[in-house]
């Protein structure tokens, strides 16, 4: 794949969390550079569901824009940076604020899978406080220290969430995060619904684990063509292997 | 009505299902071959909302597909042979995720009709879990034996829960199975609304069993002809009879 | 207004009640014929989204249909032919099957407005039980001694509920039953949105009187023509007097 | 910025609160006049999405229209006119009926940030009921001494409820207004969520000053983009500066 489809993709990636109510103004999603892992590529400042191919800039892992032309980048480009760097098996990151995940992230409300499609999230999800080692701010990662404490509480895991303020998806590929993204949102919704019904039963760490066990590029694939078609983007299919359910 | 008529009316269904939010990027709905009992029809692994009529595979009852052609079949095709076996009566298949369902299939809480519509998804909605005889897995059905367990569950029933995964909806005809899953995901919203309200007043017995008794073709086609609409489909009509309520 | 007119907005209305989403495939709306006040007029048996012009039929208030011409009616279009006969000060009905407004029906909480757009519905509203007075059931009022009843129990209110099916919205002209359903339907929203909240605080009687006393057509002419905006129907303007807020 | 490309600005700031559910068929949007301190502009009585350039009237602060030429002010006009009377530094006027925010005003349950993109309400709305001075009325705020009132109560905030009616969002310009009267929504819709997981940690009022302290032009710039986009709105680049998350 060019570097040029490699950007579509990424414009694509923005769409469709943006069509699926994940972000609205606010939120990104980046990669990391294919050819030079040291760098990552991100949006300008702007909506997800405005962004075009030439919003896309270079950035190296301490934040710097590459070659910004006049273009703004994001304050909280930090996030992404702390987390390529922290988690060299990562190559795409999302930071969003979907209403299902914040309810969870202010009450310490447990949030664990209670679906096989919503595996990826991780057998329990933790969340971060910026608050705890940064006292009282506007909540923002606008730097250095703040996105390296958040790195280092994600740790090997998927997903973190931010008290009063989103959520971090880290994974291997643009694909895989947008998936956990939208399905971190569907657990979210589903305990949401579950939780007045009655004690819910969650995956067990056996079944995530064999869930995960057995997931392989097809399922990204047949989810990544949906949301395309949703989104009003064109679809470029990927070499796919695994199950099919 | 032709095969090319039928299978035209089958890619209806999965736009259907996914216009209606019943199914995403997953789920699938099988007919029996019209012409051979002994054959299902069932598209190939590929988002509902995206499927054409050449997506549309034929299929033995053990899963074997007959003219694969290259197209990779749903892993989790057995649950639709193993109730075309099990049930002559049944002559189309629904197995969907719909995100209403799930919180019932995960907290055991009892799903029954409480509003006529809906009575087809028969006075009480069992629950199979896959990890009673299956242990850990990663809860997709992709083997007969599985299947065969979750049919016998199923038995004589319209539909059957499947926890932390989602439910398996069974009939005469695909307007039927179609207009079960869509209405088997508003019974289940209306209990979540209903729930905090105070306890909930269901059919009785008798009236679950004078609604089927009297519901006719008709009904399911005035409300085929919106669903068509509504997922922009063209509509066939069909010679009909009953009560038009 | 011309009669073509007239016909041509209780397709309108139809569309209204379909676009938010008041109705699904089943529900209807009828008129009392402007110039035969012992008759109305009534779609054939067809989802109000689909409805044209030339579905819709005059009737009797016993239900038979003057010129069919092969449309078939509604089975339950006695509900209108009972409630014009109880009150010849309504002059259009509505049945439907709102999903916000069966929970209050199936648990018996009371329903009432908690905002000043809703006073419409009535300070109190009742719910209607077939089961009372005619046993199990289908629940469908397909007869003149069921829709008696349950015009009996609606009295001089502009709205009841009945037990798992739906309710009745009456009143003096098209305008006004489309406004009172849907502001129904929101109410019912609103109502199970804060119960969880704590104790509600209702309309008092006097302010619901204070609301009805001096609400004008013009409140429903400006409501009216922005839900034909939103169905892509064309708008009417009419004559308006009275307060605007 | 011409007195044209206002008036556009405030076409399309209808246009948003419309799309996004904020306002229905009522609600409305005013500014100060930019060359005539003691003057508003607001549109004739007609709903939001509606609304075009030519339904735009200059008002007095006290609610007098100044060139109607035969356009019909909506009668809560006054809220407009004492807001700017008392609040020399707002610039712009929403009242709105959010069905998210109703639930708050009828329950006295606490409205606070839980979410950095929600602070702009304020660590605390409080809520106006108008029965408490002016007894059983139909609630419509249609005189100076109830807006009065009303203002006195929003005193120095950026928001106030108003039992069983709706709220009324001031600030200091357009795009600051519409975008905390969304984000108000969202506040409450995330509250409503979070309510019943457990007791919610809300924003520290530190944390709330930290984001009122640090949000700029860019903010809001970014949402009126996106948002335009939404309601098919051309969009009009506004200087900017100030932080980008």
């Amino acid at each position: 794949m060019t570097l040029a489809q490699t950007l579509d993709e990424l414009v694509t990636a923005n769409r469709i969390l943006a069509r699926e109510g994940v972000v609205d103004s606010f939120g990104h999603v980046s990669i990391r550079h294919p050819d030079r892992p040291e760098r990552y590529l991100l949006s300008r400042a702007r909506a997800p569901e405005c962004i075009e191919a030439d919003d896309l800039l270079e950035f190296a892992l301490d934040g710097t824009p590459i070659d910004p032309a006049g273009r703004t980048p994001y304050a909280e480009r930090f996030i992404h940076g702390a987390v390529y760097h922290a988690r060299p098996d990562v190559r795409a990151v999302v930071h969003h604020h979907s209403p299902s995940v914040i309810p969870f992230g202010v009450t310490g409300a447990p949030l664990s899978p209670v679906m096989h499609m919503c595996a990826g999230i991780g057998a329990r999800v933790p969340t971060w406080d910026s608050r705890t080692r940064f006292g009282d701010t506007n909540l923002l990662v606008t730097n250095a220290a703040m996105a390296a404490d958040l790195a280092a509480a994600l740790g090997e895991r998927p997903v973190i969430l931010m008290r009063g303020h989103g959520c971090v998806v880290a994974g291997a590929s643009l694909r895989e995060v947008i998936f956990n993204s939208i399905y971190l949102q569907l657990n979210a919704d589903l305990q949401m619904k579950a939780h007045p019904l009655g004690p819910v039963t969650f995956l067990s760490d056996g079944e995530v684990a064999a869930v995960l066990r057995t997931r392989g590029a097809f399922t990204y694939e047949r989810a990544w063509e949906f949301w395309c078609r949703r989104a009003g983007r064109p679809y470029q299919a990927r070499p796919m292997e695994g199950p099919h359910h």
